[in-house]
């Protein structure tokens, strides 16, 4: 189970409805293809999959992706990786040789499974790494080391036709940030052996909540974000390093979604992921004695696996005592439930989600609810929650200046 | 050499001079100690490094501290991770049993040199942590695997001397976040294999051009920040995976000394660091298009080691060919331009910090810029930087309800 425990005072539902049928009827009218992805229909792509991996036997797997075509995937593969049946996944997400570097000398071509993931087909990054790859190990032949996920008609999908690579498309109405559901993410996620089914389970059983159960939690939390004027940032507090990544996807999906023109006024709301406990040590003091311009999450995982209890005194360290007996993960547990009610004595708007175990269906879960959240914000600016304008500015200029530059 | 590139509008230097004059009295009155700590006398600790060291050669070095404690150690090892010669370093700073447990699994504890680093030396977790590897490796000779880095007269260091462990003090003077030129950091990076020595004499190159040649940029760069009051948002943008650790170690530095209550009223910037280029993919659309609540400052580094250039072009995806000719990090630095002047045209508050190599020299005058730019944006908000009363209470309230429960 995953439920959310909003600390902050919730209006009348009345006033909000309004909101409620803006984004039934977004759901409804199936222009936005992430909502509906839970419950699609993914078995002829997953026959695919096992005909194309059927003795090949992969050591390793590496996602090559900017953005949404691999954070999600990321997050996944970090917040389930405590599952003893899955393989490591590498991914290669930024233009830093170093780090290129390190991983491809890792792995042995021969036993590579390469993700070229780009909706588009022709992000830089990824189109500048698959050819360092390609000249790093001579390829000649791609139809067994590659894999491309792409939009239909894309240039990589027509380069990927004429090479004989496995090639899986992303529904047009997917957008990248809103993709961990789509078979950007669902294709390595069940080549590196996780139970996928299981994912779109739990995406299914947040997704009903809402538009079925009519579960009014995500609306009144929303509806808090885009009219807490003064709290123009969003802290999200998961506890455990197992988060990290899963915090990055939070930031892309909320930075891009929500930081948006409408004519000439501007929206956004900042997100930011930290990681308890150890950024009790850092960014916590400026929640507590800065300026209230935050709202605070924190997201608990309460099974705790492990036998660490630590029955032991030492000689001048008894003031560390009062935790033998607890496991490790107690002790961290502990430490959001209070560092949670030190931030409520402040007056800081918080709330708590609390999951009951890192499993496929928890994690489905919990990417629909934020992707959901992330909509019902964006209906309530009346702003285009899809698109990223503001980046493509860059992209123009880099060509113009690469060009000057080379005449 | 480290250039500031400010892209704002400076003000009169008449009209900030007063602040200059607190600074210079704060640095001179001797009470905050990282000022002082790129001239200070290290060679008895260094010869005890080396006598404690000489013979040991252990192949696995890890630190386990929490915040200040390890950040800075963190940060320095990723920016110099293309240093061939020194040893890699392991982090545990987190009370995350899976974290502990991957890295304690890959240790042999005879060829492990553990660093426990604890200013206190009760930090709650760092104890725990100590402890969970005296069960895991049942040990009772404390003398050749552990050093303890902690104040005088702390528990750990009554708990060490006992135990005939090899100690380093940190100055009282010098708080957590600051003490990256201090034993915490430089012991580690010493055995690890880092010229230390250089680190200091860069932070001297910085610390002399602002206290004794009187450069104002870092001044300009600090009025701007504290006096431009939409903006309460201060974003790094760095422009290659090694600064990683060093956004985190900013956002610790940041966000610990400049959140800060004054009797009733509340300061703080809020801290973000961010990668380039993937970030671009990311955060970049809240920056261009959201509320103008940010500054920017872009970090990238000129040279470019590698001879990744790409002169291929592939049918089909022709559009990437005008990076032909260009190695890998040549691009990224092209994109680092083109995205400043992306942002740039949107109105926005931007600098731009170029360092011309990463090495031992220019990774201490960034770390004691950053540490210098936080104490003038103190000193010009009139709160106290080196303390951080707000994290206290919630440790008062985990020991509270953890009694609680047990009883």
């Amino acid at each position: 189970m995953v439920t959310n425990n909003l600390k902050f005072s919730e209006v009348d539902i009345g006033s909000i409805e309004a909101y409620s049928k803006r984004i039934n009827k977004e759901f409804e009218d199936g222009k936005i293809g992430y909502f509906h992805l839970p419950k699609a229909d993914n078995k002829r792509d997953f026959e695919r999959v096992d005909n194309f991996t059927k003795d090949k036997n992969f050591k390793y797997l590496v996602v090559i992706g900017m953005g949404g075509s691999s954070l999600g995937t990321k997050a996944v593969c970090k917040l389930l990786s405590d599952n003893k049946d899955s393989k490591k996944v590498y991914f290669l997400d930024n233009l830093d040789v170093s780090s290129i570097d390190f991983i491809l000398n890792l792995v042995v071509f021969e036993k590579t499974l390469f993700f070229i993931v780009s909706k588009s087909g022709t992000t830089i990054e990824t189109t500048t790494i698959f050819k360092y790859i390609i000249k790093k190990f001579d390829i000649k032949d791609f139809s067994k080391n590659f894999l491309f996920i792409t939009d239909k008609n894309s240039a990589l999908e027509k380069f990927g036709k004429e090479n004989s690579v496995e090639i899986f498309n992303i529904p047009d109405n997917v957008g990248g940030r809103f993709s961990v559901l789509s078979s950007a993410s669902l294709i390595p996620l069940k080549i590196a052996g996780f139970n996928v089914e299981k994912l779109l389970k739990g995406a299914k059983h947040c997704s009903d909540e809402f538009f079925i159960k009519g579960d009014k939690r995500i609306l009144q939390k929303a509806y808090h974000y885009a009219t807490h004027k003064k709290a123009n940032i969003n802290v999200l507090f998961s506890y455990s390093d197992k988060f990290d990544h899963f915090n990055e996807w939070y930031v892309q999906l909320w930075a891009e979604s929500i930081g948006k023109k409408r004519k000439y006024k501007r929206f956004g709301l900042t997100p930011i992921g930290i990681i308890g406990s150890k950024d009790q040590h850092s960014f916590l003091q400026l929640i507590m004695d800065g300026v209230k311009d935050k709202t605070v999450t924190f997201i608990k995982v309460v099974e705790s696996k492990d036998d660490s209890s630590l029955n032991l005194s030492l000689k001048y360290l008894e003031s560390s005592d009062f935790t033998n007996c607890l496991c490790i993960s107690e002790i961290l547990n502990y430490q959001c439930d209070a560092t949670m009610q030190a931030v409520l004595n402040e007056g800081i708007s918080v709330d708590l989600i609390t999951i009951d175990i890192l499993d496929e269906w928890h994690v489905g879960y919990l990417m629909y609810y934020y992707m959901l959240l992330t909509s019902i914000v964006g209906v309530m600016f009346g702003i285009n929650t899809y698109d990223q304008p503001g980046v493509e500015i860059g992209k123009t200029i880099l060509k113009t200046i690469i060009k000057k530059d080379r005449i």
